[in-house]
């Protein structure tokens, strides 16, 4: 692709982005994704193989920008193991807030809408999770080695656990239009059940 | 309504039901509807005033499902009130396991799908998670009163993470196809945090 098709390529998914995360993948229309991005109709399947092929590469798209913010904190080590994992949750917080509480995470919602329906974006969403729990395991195991937390922790069940919370705290801050289950969530992780 | 119509009606909802919980309430079309309760196609409005009508009344059969599992567990005053907590969950567990780890919580979902697109379904659904939320609230507090759990814990806050955390459970539930996130929840909050 030229450049400038690679430039209207990204603008499409980035239009698609915000409308698919506020009325679902399946409640969003081809045209008006095209629409969104002043994109001539009918030009979508030169971009794209198909609607699918559009979903699995904004999963891609939603990922590369939580990556930043995984690489940011979670592998800094110039931080104790804890502190990293506050600090990246911190970070959504504060992002949320001011979002006004709407969206929450694109990968929760789009499994949530998803999995039962679609095994390609079942498949890229897992692969997704995994990228998202392999380095909140190695600072809970890190948090381990040094005392942070106890060693009658499980860090692989404890990372899951911290995950599926975050994700029905988000739930739950899109319900309540507050970010009060996520200070809640925080209070129960950081407080008590790693203090356990 | 005559008996015939409050039949017709009821299987629509129940048939409704079915398509929501597996596509979403905004991707399920009236006429899918229909065609699945084997009514005219036309005929939706005489029983409902609009389609938001309907998904709120959708939301009230579901509930009533949903309720006789509160009562049946949550009130059963027969058995310690952590006993009352974990049965009502495994309860779940069990419906889950043999659902084959689809559909999750109708309430979840809609929150997830409607929160920021539709107020008059974001209040219901505040409604029904307040009524979710009391008797779990009422479990813990008798739990603390007996002292099965420590009189540190503000239960009202514990409460909340219970719930947000058993739906973002529901979510890995549906995306993993396996039940052992809700395992995971109950071992993490029964064995840790509730222990805490």
């Amino acid at each position: 692709m030229t450049m400038a098709k690679e430039e209207t390529k990204f603008n499409i998914i980035q239009k698609g982005a915000e409308l698919v995360q506020t009325r679902g993948f399946n409640n969003t229309g081809i045209n008006e994704i095209l629409e969104a991005a002043s994109v001539a109709k009918g030009s979508f399947y030169f971009y794209f193989k198909s609607k699918d092929d559009f979903g699995l590469q904004l999963i891609d798209f939603y990922f590369d920008w939580n990556r930043a913010k995984l690489e940011k904190h979670l592998n800094n080590s110039t931080l104790a193991p804890l502190q990293r994992l506050k600090n990246f949750f911190s970070d959504y917080k504060r992002y949320f807030a001011k979002s006004r509480c709407s969206g929450g995470c694109p990968f929760g919602n789009l499994s949530q809408e998803m999995s039962d329906i679609n095994e390609s974006f079942r498949n890229k969403l897992l692969e997704i999770f995994s990228q998202f729990k392999a380095p909140i395991k190695q600072c809970l195991w890190e948090a381990q080695t040094i005392g942070e937390i106890s060693r009658s922790h499980d860090v692989d069940v404890l990372s899951d656990f911290i995950l599926n919370s975050w994700e029905g705290s988000l739930i739950a801050m899109k319900l309540y239009k507050s970010i009060e289950p996520l200070t809640i969530f925080e209070r129960m992780i950081f407080d008590v059940l790693l203090k356990a």
